[in-house]
């Protein structure tokens, strides 16, 4: 089968063999805000054209089926498990009569009936299952990080904190940003030092005013500048978020491991989910269709 | 005198005569940043001309005294009193040989040691003493709000939150303002239901991604996100920063009675300070110098 992780900025495509083995893999700056006209079966025809003209079934994950998307297809309701993830699949056609599916992504409410939804996540959250077992805390940093409640196998709900758009706004666009420094996040102790301020008194709006304060007063050099407004960024996050652990962190290799510290630092384990989840995920979802290869 | 209030992005200037009336103002588009080549003495010359060539000291507050302006003027450390402002202020040449006064800014620290600043705010909360009395707390809303405890008629310290700030780059540059609206916060309701929404668990960024979900599932309508984000920042602001009232706020009278609304809706007392509280602590610097007119 083929598998396809494509989310708002990357195209992730897998060919995947006999029990789930990731036989080819390749990634391309081909997210679906960078498809002009909705050509979406072009260029997902040009990425796998090398991959042979029946490579059995494709099936999608992500932002492509949003709005913007190539076709839109409806949140589901949480509770959901596995099997009501391939239930929901909406379908859509590309090349020379061939079909793709595109898994839904889910909606639930937290306890004051406010909305949230996914697209993507739940899928590496399934790619992961074997690893974490069938009940964890799932973390997924990133520029809307989510947290699920898995239970006997199924998603139980998710908050998203908007943590690394937060952080990307405030770099670029506010006067945090302006005191020099790259905006990399790579001083360690600055970042633990953020980390702790997320745990103090006064709120996430003073505390993102001290990295400018303490900038201005040459108490942190420029350059750690980012790494501290990082610290107190993922701290308010995992403060609000995470009561317990064990928390099990699916994500990129360097923001997977940027978090476990963070958790560590705040006193929670946390362990980095290894391997590909999405394409994991995907393989699991084609195994309940029976569509798998 | 002539008072000057001189902020990063408006030039505010006031005529004063004896004891302590207001006799003309004027304001400008010409805060620092857009004062090119450090030519504040021309600008000040150009606003102030037809005022007369001997109209008494010049005072100035605000950025003027910052590394950008006209001259730095060093922080002076909290607690702080109007003399010790009186004291502290930096002379700059203007015109044909006049002078004139810069009030320095406010340095502190809270407990866990982070600096703070302020710079114009000082001089405003001086400015409203005869209004809110010698000990209270004050909040001076805005790109960057400020909260002050006065003792006694000395500023004992004070905290900062990016609160404006953080709603500019999240509805001009995240994902936020994308679902429509015009960033207006008009939709009382609306603002409300944020600094509601602020008082819930689950924290800050967690409550902002929100917005995107009720907009996208059509719960709220466009036009009315702006102002439940407005409200869910401003409520977080003073969850945090105050604990009981009654709290005297300062600021625009637009931005003042938000405010005000939003410490009613979380059960605090706040009113709003009349007059003009720039020119008012302006005077006050001046006749303790015994320089007032």
């Amino acid at each position: 089968m083929i598998a396809i992780d494509w989310g708002t900025s990357s195209f992730r495509a897998y060919r995947i063999g006999a029990g789930g083995k990731v036989l080819d893999r390749r990634s391309a700056a081909r997210g679906i805000l960078t498809v002009e006209g909705a050509a979406f079966a072009d260029v997902l025809a040009a990425e796998v054209a090398d991959w042979g003209a029946e490579p059995g079934p494709v099936l999608m994950s992500g932002m492509i089926g949003s709005r913007q998307g190539w076709r839109e297809v409806p949140y589901l309701d949480c509770p959901a498990d596995p099997a009501a993830l391939a239930r929901a699949c909406g379908e859509v056609r590309w090349g020379e009569g061939r079909r793709a599916l595109i898994v839904p992504g889910l909606t639930c409410r937290d306890r004051h009936g406010v909305p949230d939804v996914m697209r993507g996540e739940e899928t590496q959250i399934l790619g992961a299952l074997d690893t974490i077992g069938a009940t964890a805390t799932v973390c997924l940093p990133g520029t809307h990080s989510k947290y699920a409640s898995l239970i006997n196998g199924r998603i139980e709900g998710f908050e998203t904190h908007m943590t690394g758009e937060v952080f990307g706004v405030l770099w670029r666009h506010s006067i945090l940003g302006r005191l020099g420094g790259t905006g990399e996040v790579a001083d360690m102790a600055a970042f633990e030092a953020g980390v702790d301020r997320a745990g103090q008194d006064q709120g996430l709006l003073h505390h993102v005013f001290g990295v400018r304060a303490r900038g201005l007063f040459g108490e942190m050099p420029a350059e750690s500048l980012a790494s501290y407004l990082s610290g107190i960024l993922i701290g308010h996050e995992i403060r609000a978020a995470t009561r317990a652990g064990p928390v099990a962190v699916i994500g990129a290799p360097e923001l997977a491991a940027l978090y476990r510290r963070a958790f560590q630092r705040r006193g929670i384990e946390a362990s980095v989910v290894p391997g590909e989840p999405a394409a994991a995920g995907l393989w699991r979802i084609a195994e309940i269709m029976g569509a798998a290869a």
